[in-house]
């Protein structure tokens, strides 16, 4: 790197962001671009003779870039780009300590502003890591778990072996279950309902559990899930504000797929209509990836005692939800998290810290190690053996590893506490005017409680008619995200059609909210009026 | 984002990142930091008030940051902070069509630049993709590879599945067989030795093979490594320069290890000794982590007719050496390519990209999805019916991805492969040089023949007493590394401690060569007139 090089040109690179962020409002909120559209703006090979920046820069449209998406924040960019610029790859310790001991200390801090319970610090036995995405989160305690399992009952055992989940649960933990070789007819994708707002019911485990070690398999791993609901939307979704003076819009373009399509139960389809919708769809934006969602938060302290009486591993995936417990008042929810072997929550989903950063706590890190190096017997220094260093190496998939403990840390920093708490408590209070603004109209119903950000709701089905309920709001759905002006997204719980409404953008402010609304209103009124006509 | 905010901020950032690449020559060469030093300059919780930029950078020691790694570029970085600017999560294609289609066409440019069979580029059923790393890269193609097997044999036969590397493979493949649930003998490790110059012999490949049949096992992948020995040296090490006028240093960390105590072969451990010596530097600065080291460039094209011959995945591992195929003279080294199912080369390593960039190209991108999508039969829209589309969430372990492409983009657009092509050959004509000095000191030896840009070598020992040059060349090593002007790394091959040169940081120049070695020649001179005597 020459330094002057490096100033001048990365000064210019400041200035195209800015004004790329400045013109956001000038852009089409949906970028209406065709497969291979980018090709054809592209030559066809590398250049032979270095280009200058700034003739890059004059040549990017910015409908290079389609989305914009919502959970990042000046703070989480300075750390990103600070990490680009030091460009250190710290997989052990003695690579770069600075990178080691950033992420224990950020992550000791982000578990103490979570009430996390002690032995998740780093401090003792266990510690946070941060991975890329909840999928590889989920994906190391899984094979944590199945090699201390193994190590028990035998290396010959795979096939018995079984994961419990809920089918709120997010497909991650399919595609680690994938991975890890574990069987598919052995991922028991346990149903709920409404009557526990579609969190996972301790006795529905219990029996499944009791049902496998009937026939001789071995459970081994149960993933709880805490606000799924939320995950969905904010996880895998982009939303954005982009707001001038006539214009304003949420995109919201959610990713979730029903489990009963996704999951083990592949035979029972009970929606062939839906799902061929939600194929249809997937030509169109919003894609489905995912999980059904729904309000589900686990009962972590009875799953996990059923999980401990079991000799199974338990984790916890909050990767949205968790971080509202940095307030006081939502910490509640993960009461019992203290049965957990692992939990996780994804920084860069509702947190302001731009992506990828997963954090992922775990009570025994040695099983993850056990796991995940190569060489477990020749790193056994002085300084490892007298538990004095952390090689994250061995707490991950990949070798090397970016210092992306610098933008949490610059989050932590420039936001401070209350700064954070005061974003989540606003998303929250902006999602309960929503619900408010919906159960004021009678066409409507919120279909499942609210906790955080999310608002679940749909028209009432005329006649108690739930086919043509279902049509309904689909066809609702298209009429608001086809005016251009508001996206939102859908799911299906117990085979009703819902629609969804997520405050997650950093920008939102009552006033959006409000004309959404009103726009969900009017296309609604029109929809109830043509159909009235037929 | 608030523009005019990240304007003002990210510009301080930008003379932050500057400032500190200008005064790195000040700073010590080697950080002496111990563990835990962070947490002693941090506090233990994090603030509850926000705090300013200023603040914190004014706060900030060079010293947090106790590496300095070397193959980054203005033009990386730069890619690297526009997408952190724009922080696209791209999974699939309707989430960024612009990241998805720039890796596309940019992995399609350097496939050409490689001149690699057409069968990987996108234009046909295969392409290429952006893994993390080298190991993310070994492991979904392990995965898909091992998925395609049990589909043919049976999904019980996973423990008769057999994977073939040689001893110089990274330990990588290790790991990804560790995930996917190979079992840990049915790792064949080949054995190789200087009469090939440590690349995997095809009769060898093909006796084990005969042999694994004989006895009902399965074989089905193998891992051809392509200039390994350099593959260490500067995938996983730090070299850095730093240079005033009367202080230089190469800054050169390397992390290997010996296969013999990390492979299958745990009851053959023939050196012991080195064994115990290699463990104790571990609590020093050059952590081993890896494979032996050597100049192995495997057979392609006779290690490919065996594979292809047995329906066995073949990969081909030029994590390093892979660049150096841009020049023409140096391309003949991967001929036989064409036999391979996959090739991955990390332009983080040796093509001025910041971590982490590894390019990953398949020839049927259909094996990786069918092992790494959790929803093949939903996602079968119209788009992706007609192969229209790529949804790369299916091509690697997370579902979210960042928007690599671009810092590989300002790399191919700022250099042009004639800069690109100079940089490369600079590197080894340096290394050749040095190769050239080493050879006139009768004292000392090349041990293997140098290809790429490092070069291995060692001090004769004295009266072909092995051992005795063994712990001779283990005491010059740390003769020199405590000079604290350079810094070398090592490694055992066929039981000969050996040292090691490379060259591969972009600001390397004859001087620097040239003065290292005089340090390397007086420190020589110092520890054989002691020994003489002694």
């Amino acid at each position: 790197m020459d330094a002057e090089q490096l100033r001048e040109n990365a000064h210019k690179m400041v200035d195209f962001i800015a004004d790329y962020y400045k013109s956001i409002e000038n852009f089409p909120v949906l970028s209406q671009v065709q497969p291979g559209y980018l090709h054809n703006l592209i030559p066809d090979s590398a250049p032979h003779h270095p280009e200058s920046l700034q003739n890059i820069l004059d040549g990017e449209s910015p409908n290079y870039f389609a989305y914009y998406p919502s959970n990042s924040s000046v703070a989480g960019f300075l750390g990103e780009m600070l990490s680009a610029g030091l460009n250190i790859v710290g997989f052990s310790w003695i690579t770069s300590p600075a990178a080691t001991e950033l992420e224990m200390i950020v992550l000791d801090w982000l578990a103490k502003l979570l009430k996390l319970p002690e032995d998740f610090l780093s401090t003792g036995q266990g510690g946070g890591v941060i991975q890329g995405t909840a999928s590889e989160a989920v994906l190391v305690v899984l094979l944590a778990a199945r090699d201390k399992a193994l190590k028990r009952v035998g290396k010959n055992s795979l096939e018995k072996l079984v994961v419990y989940a809920s089918d709120q649960t997010h497909s991650a933990l399919q595609k680690a279950c994938q991975i890890g070789g574990i069987h598919p007819q052995n991922f028991r994708v346990l149903k709920t309902d409404s009557s526990t707002n579609y969190s996972l019911s301790p006795d529905s485990l219990a029996e499944a559990i009791s049902r496998d070690l009937t026939i001789g398999l071995i459970p081994f791993f149960l993933c709880a899930t805490f606000g799924s609901l939320n995950s969905i939307v904010s996880a895998y979704c982009f939303i954005e504000l982009v707001m001038s003076d006539a214009l304003f819009a949420f995109m919201i373009i959610s990713f979730n797929l029903c489990t009963e399509e996704d999951g083990a139960s592949k035979n029972e389809q009970p929606h062939p209509e839906l799902e061929f919708q939600l194929a249809e769809e997937t030509s169109h934006l919003y894609v489905q990836v995912g999980t059904t969602s729904s309000t589900a938060v686990d009962p972590l302290l009875a799953l996990g005692n059923i999980a401990k009486s079991n000799g199974m591993w338990f984790h916890v995936d909050a990767a949205y939800a968790g971080s509202a417990c940095i307030c006081p008042e939502y910490r509640q929810y993960i009461d019992g998290v203290e049965e957990a072997d692992s939990f996780n929550m994804n920084a860069h989903k509702w947190f302001l810290t731009n992506f990828d950063c997963s954090a992922l706590w775990v009570k025994d890190r040695n099983t993850l190690i056990q796991s995940l190096s190569t060489n477990p017997e020749f790193l056994k220094n002085k300084a490892s053996q007298a538990n004095m260093v952390v090689d994250y190496k061995d707490w991950q998939i990949p070798l090397g590893r970016r210092f992306r403990s610098l933008k949490l840390w610059m989050v932590l920093r420039l936001y401070g506490l209350e700064n954070l708490q005061g974003y989540i408590r606003n998303h929250i209070q902006l999602a309960k005017h929503f619900e408010g603004l919906v159960a004021q109209d009678l066409r409507f119903e919120v279909v499942t409680p609210r906790i955080f950000s999310l608002v679940c709701f749909r028209l009432l089905p005329p006649h108690n008619d739930e086919d043509h309920g279902n049509k309904l709001n689909h066809k609702l759905l298209d009429d608001i995200n086809s005016t251009g002006k508001i996206f939102i997204s859908h799911t299906v719980l117990s085979g009703k059609y819902i629609l969804r409404f997520a405050v997650g953008a950093p920008l939102t402010e009552w006033r959006h909210v409000n004309a959404a609304w009103e726009v969900m209103q009017d296309k609604a009124s029109a929809l109830l009026a043509r159909l009235s006509i037929e």
